[in-house]
């Protein structure tokens, strides 16, 4: 079976990708309040106004601005105290010329009032007059009715993630129940006649697998369901009776190659067999993660990922996860965060090749400071002692010492 | 109950906070791979070296260095095949002066090899004898037993959260059980007369709770277990048993306070009676969030945050989240994402008070822009739409568009 040997940048690679991804998951009702990072699959628009009343922001008297205008501590303006609005309560009274309501922060305003003068900006005269020692414009220290959002008005577009606040608008606005995409299935099969699960005490010769666990919890961490597939030998049967069941199953197939060429030869050779468009990218200009393998089987999204758990683990990041948002329908996933960090060494790179190198983040000297962990690549303990991967752009033959780096923190 | 009026900047509020807290929750002995974002309990060390095995780190020809010394294509040097090590076991084969064997990506590496000699820069000659066509010094091309961790070496310290490639490691040496703190709980009262559950429509005066349903969310991000209390009139009585008994079921007690002044003194009176040491901080240097109490009572933090919202985000970010951190066990939380960004416009401020404005980030020119969302504070919407908050020192007047600023991203 010959394969088309099409190194793709990680931007390209990714776009390749994306423009063919769509939702490929189900829908669900839920409550909101249990639906934190859940896809929105529909958009919501508020039933109603909020607020549903006009309300003050402050503490102080509801009035008319007009009868303030001109107002100071030398010449007051007198206005007649017409009772108060209590909290959690319709207004009950209205105020004409000449006339003021005590309001609480929150409360409604009374019919007639359309500004709040602030409590330290009055003074009581007696029990039925005070005076106002500075003029409020119309509007002023209040909230008019429809101010945060007018009935009708979109407040969640479909494709977002329930973030904390947004959750919080829905109640406000009395939202109980929404559509949202059902987490994507992410089968994860490791290969490799090397490698034994956790629990057997490996010989010489063999590792135990890393893989399944940090790609497990990194679809996790992108919002998806993990079905670890098990373990493949470097058997082609094997491997591909393996993965077109996972497949079936699931929406993203994600293959941990073996770590020796002909067993990456081998997963390209399974990813190829298991169906159409087939292997899109075979290598990305990478490094660690250059022999990833990007494919597209029936619109579903596979990838062969480098046998090395920091490889795998770079690869997800910048190809899988985005694939995982796609197939869950999140249109609007949280923008990876990248820290803007001065280097306190030099990182050699070659041009043509995205560099991804480990480090501790650092504060020092007022500034923040990315610390790289040099080591051989495939060593998992530099990821458990490292803050996040720093990047050397495609075009840079590396960074010098001092130099402003983009850090992806984990 | 005279209140000693202490207004702390926010960084002050958090010190004197976090260093009278400990771990106040119990721990359990849980699988690693069921505990992402877990905080671990014990140091964990490694039981064995990793790699257990000499391995080589690419597919070649594990040799004697001293054999290829002065190798090259003009003058390979000749060396003898001695057979292959397979994937998966252990070498079964020594190789002597003058002798090569077969390697794979990860395989054992044979006795008497000290490097490995990558394929490319070989060529057969015949079945048994090959060219070395470039020379290795020892070490090359390989790793050595423990060159990624030695049996013993702390792999995870007490305190640290369970990252994706943390549980990876925990696996690589078969550590199936581990010692986690157990959640903290986070008992979550609202309080305010107007105050509504989603599930009421409300009358006029009334809103509906938001704040009991965003702080739940925030508080499962930062690895606790939320405990709705539900919504205290403005009745000291029913405010205090409520905030009592929430407080004995859990590890930290949130008290949304009502947004008059007299619900807020109302909140500060009930945390003071609640036990000692009681208030710390009795306001906050902060913008929106200025409202805010700290308090400590045997050892637990209680928090009265704002009623609007917003504020309450604010205040649960800078001074909530570190203390659910500290009273779960976590010593080296996830620090804070700060996004340096540009400033599409300029934001007033006022020095001596640290400002925090909901901003939507964008990409533009090559660089990153923090585009202030203005508004009232207590808008929702406006907290639905930002991607985070951008922070205006304390020492600032404000920030003039162009310049960069410190954002807090969502």
């Amino acid at each position: 079976m010959p394969e088309f040997f099409n190194v793709l940048t990680p931007a390209e690679a990714r776009a390749t990708l994306e423009t063919r991804l769509t939702a490929l998951v189900g829908t669900e009702r839920i409550d909101p309040r249990k639906g934190l990072g859940r896809v929105v699959a529909e958009t919501l628009c508020a039933p109603s106004s909020l607020p549903a009343f006009s309300r003050s922001t402050m503490d102080g008297y509801a009035v008319r601005a007009h009868d303030t205008y001109g107002a100071s501590e030398a010449l007051p303006a007198y206005l007649t105290i017409h009772g108060e609005v209590s909290m959690g309560q319709a207004a009950r009274l209205s105020i004409g010329p000449g006339e003021a309501a005590k309001v609480h922060t929150g409360s409604a305003l009374p019919e007639g009032a359309d500004a709040v003068v602030m409590l330290e900006n009055t003074q009581l005269v007696d029990e039925s007059t005070m005076e106002i020692l500075r003029p409020v414009a119309p509007g002023e220290n209040m909230l008019n009715e429809g101010d945060d959002v007018k009935a009708g008005a979109v407040l969640l577009e479909a494709g977002r993630c329930l973030r904390p606040q947004d959750i919080g608008g829905l109640m406000a606005l009395g939202i109980l129940e929404a559509s949202v995409f059902l987490r994507p299935r992410v089968a994860i099969l490791s290969t490799g006649d090397e490698v034994v699960p956790p629990e057997r005490e490996p010989q010489t010769g063999q590792v135990r697998d890393v893989n399944t666990h940090t790609i497990s919890a990194l679809s996790v961490q992108s919002g998806a369901i993990p079905l670890p597939l098990g373990i493949a030998p470097d058997s082609y049967e094997q491997m591909s009776g393996m993965a077109r069941r996972g497949l079936a199953d699931s929406e993203v197939l994600v293959i941990s190659a073996g770590s020796s060429v002909s067993a990456r030869d081998m997963t390209s050779r399974v990813i190829a067999s298991l169906g159409e468009p087939g292997v899109l990218a075979h290598g990305v200009s990478l490094r660690p993660g250059k022999p990833a393998i990007v494919a597209l089987i029936d619109g579903k999204p596979v990838f062969g990922l480098p046998g090395n758990p920091v490889s795998a683990m770079v690869v997800f990041d910048l190809l899988v996860r985005p694939a995982i948002h796609r197939v869950g329908g999140c249109v609007q996933p949280r923008t990876p965060v990248l820290l803007a960090a001065r280097l306190t060494h030099n990182i050699p790179s070659t041009t043509g090749r995205e560099d991804y190198v480990p480090v501790r983040i650092e504060e020092g000297d007022g500034e923040t400071w990315a610390e790289p962990i040099f080591g051989e690549s495939n060593l998992i303990t530099t990821m458990i002692q490292a803050d996040g991967l720093a990047r050397i752009p495609l075009d840079k033959h590396g960074l010098s010492a001092g130099e402003t780096v983009s850090v992806r923190l984990f």
